[in-house]
């Protein structure tokens, strides 16, 4: 990960203002890194203690005999220059400024003494200030001062997530690890004094293991850079960007949040498009795009073939389908004739095809295996009410296995209470891409239908 | 509820192919009686079965002694026209076909012929064919064939639910359920052989328990006199709409599913609108609605304050507000100036107010009090991440305090994994509106003051 690498394979790391007090921010990024799965050396720093976790403190990162390969700093604001300092002194490549109170709240001269001090220190990179820092879930480098037992850490996987601001970034990881989604780093760079969306986009491309990228941001400081750098990135690796602030009124906030200037809706929205980026509207919607293209073959065109129990779901399907820029695929006559004969009477078979209220896991295995054999099919929707008595939980194993046999996308959407969300995470475990409603299933899966058009033109 | 009353409060119900084998429609209807708390006389028809949930079996509803008040069918379609002209014989008033195989798969013949039994006896209303029936969490009729353990339901509350479209609507009440969510009646009315949308509107309008509407439709049997009835209905008890099969494509689908016919989008709009009907997207967002309305008062117009502890949040909520035609207010000087005098430098009194990372329990107390206090504001959303050490559980009481002193609507929006949706779920039933995103929240205040503009204007 070229020069940023050293953020997230530390062989040694240095936590300035390690507290003793459990609800201190310092207590629980050390915490993190003594009782997470991190292998290197641990350096709490602190004048005040002897020993905090076991761990022997030193009063500065200067009174540390061995190398240390990043510094994380969160003590108050107005202490930072002085501890960067001593970074700089010690050599140390990479630090993360947790610590907020710099130009988000016009202390803009503590920014200032912070760049003149980068600026001596040419090898120094710094996260932050005013940050969560990272999350790596295959290092255990993490920085996130939020407990786990209030903010659940996803398990691995290969969406990358930056973002400027980490209460929307850290508030998103704890839903996408309650949903069972993986993740690959999360990244709050906040008011990037020096590492930047651009930054960080280059060093992500050169990241074997992340596959999709995420980036949550408001304003930026290197507009430029970063689109030249995203419409190279994005040929390689997906990009999709949610944008805080697209109004007048509204980009007021985003000075007073992380210090920067918020452009105009429609000029990013263009911009994205030409770079290749995929636009999402929310960070939720964000990881089912990203889901979807880490999990699903590239679809050959936009027919959807929609499979369901439940008529009306069958129906609002068909009304996302339309308004998601979809077609509705019409099976081959062979299909249809052979499924006629497969099938009850009262089954209709078209699009959507409506199983009725008594379709048992046969029935369903049936009618995806015949939509997966259709070359007029180019994807496969099942919408899939787990509720019916007629339904058992072998449906899982039967839709896992359709799904590991797919050269077409095959999302599935299931709507209910704890019994139906059981199974819909045991589908989403199992590699399946679910969804909670078609209209969300259908806006993923013309997102990627239109990236890879976007892909074959470009 | 005039003469759709005995549909919700019969002494006695005969189920109609009542079945011993529990994966059996007629099983699991007969148990929801039997198991539920439905008090009256329960009568298993059945003319190969002795004995079924410790009930005597009848052979046909004409061998019961006893008045029956409502029968419920669940026998094969062409067994129906028999079953439901006995009904009329034995005068049964209220009767509710759960059976498919009508029209919606081209049986024109057995429609006819349950019309023509209609006909026959006047006093008898039907409900469906093609349908769930009834769930009333109030007086224990539950015609759903689906059992508990897979389906939900709900809690006891203000919203009744009408649906065309009997999987999507128990879905969504299993969801609900999940939620936490209350209801008051579930009434899936399937074809519409006889009591149509109108009727139920009309009945609903009348039926004390019931504070809000919501009607996922398709196609309408009498639109002209849905329309009459809604634009009267609407004044008193808010109609929240939900329409599938919104474009030419898609309404295909309808046919087969509900064999009625769907009309173009751009027509159901503008007639919704005329009719004071508030139109939803999904069933969810139409949940949504409804429990503002039921939860919220009225508020005296669009200017909204965001309060949050999540900077990136505040910027979404602002985009949100705006997006919803809201207004970001601007709180009274003597309101910043005290504010300011309470909180650290830090805190930037504006809209978004953005309490930052640290805010505790207190701080959010005193920000809400100030907003609810203020006479610029109209109504305020908070943004609270759980997730932060310095917020603990009791910021549930606080907020259930504020909640109930409120006069203006107060809607909380919390993003996160289990810690998070603990704590929101404990607001909820607490009876605060809470809600997963910005958006939705704000969408949901919106159509709340575009109902009360529309009921002051007409």
């Amino acid at each position: 990960m070229n020069e940023l690498i050293g953020f997230f394979h530390p062989k040694s790391v240095a936590v300035i203002g390690a507290s003793r007090e459990a609800k201190k921010i310092g207590y629980v990024i050390l915490q993190n890194f003594v009782l997470g799965h991190f292998h290197g050396n641990i350096y709490p720093i602190n004048p005040n203690a002897e020993e905090i976790l076991h761990l022997k403190c030193h009063p500065s990162v200067l009174s540390v005999r061995d190398r240390i390969d990043l510094a994380v700093i969160a003590i108050p604001a107005p202490l930072v220059p002085t501890a960067l300092e001593e970074c700089g002194r010690k050599k140390i490549n990479n630090v993360i400024i947790v610590s907020g109170g710099f130009e988000e709240v016009g202390r803009i001269d503590l920014k200032r003494r912070l760049e003149k001090i980068l600026g001596k220190y040419q090898k120094m990179r710094v996260i932050g200030p005013n940050c969560l820092g990272i999350l790596d879930t295959r290092t255990g480098i993490d920085t996130l001062f939020l407990p786990s037992y209030r903010l659940e850490r996803p398990k691995r996987g290969g969406i990358s997530f930056i973002s400027q601001s980490g209460a929307l970034g850290s508030a998103v990881i704890d839903w996408a690890a309650m949903q069972g989604f993986g993740l690959n780093k999360f990244i709050s760079y906040g008011n990037a004094l020096d590492v930047n969306e651009a930054d960080l986009l280059e060093a992500l491309e050169k990241d074997g293991s992340t596959k999709v990228i995420i980036a949550y941001f408001e304003g930026m400081r290197e507009g430029r850079k970063f689109f030249e750098s995203a419409k190279k990135v994005s040929r390689k690796k997906p990009i999709i960007a949610v944008k805080g602030g697209r109004f007048e009124e509204s980009s007021h906030a985003v000075k007073s949040h992380t210090g920067s200037l918020a452009g105009s809706s429609e000029v990013y929205s263009a911009a994205f498009k030409q770079a290749g980026i995929i636009q999402a509207n929310s960070s939720r919607e964000a990881f089912d795009f990203a889901r979807t293209i880490i999990n699903e073959p590239e679809p050959k065109g936009r027919k959807v073939q929609i499979i369901t129990n439940g008529g009306g779901y069958g129906v609002l399907a068909a009304d996302a389908a339309i308004e998601n820029d979809l077609i509705l695929a019409r099976m081959n006559a062979e299909t249809v004739k052979s499924l006629k004969k497969k099938m009850p009477e009262r089954v209709v078979i078209g699009n959507p095809m409506d199983l009725t209220g008594d379709a048992d896991n046969e029935r369903f295995r049936i009618a995806i295996e015949a939509a997966l054999n259709d070359n007029n099919v180019d994807s496969i929707l099942v919408n899939m009410l787990f509720q019916v008595p007629t339904l058992d939980s072998d449906i899982v194993q039967i839709l896992s296995e359709l799904n590991k046999k797919k050269k077409k996308p095959l999302l599935v959407m299931s709507i209910g209470g704890n019994y139906s969300e059981l199974h819909r995470h045991a589908l989403e475990k199992e590699g399946v891409s679910t969804f909670i409603s078609p209209f969300n299933a259908l806006k993923a899966l013309r997102k990627m239908v239109e990236h890879h058009y976007f892909l074959k033109k470009s």
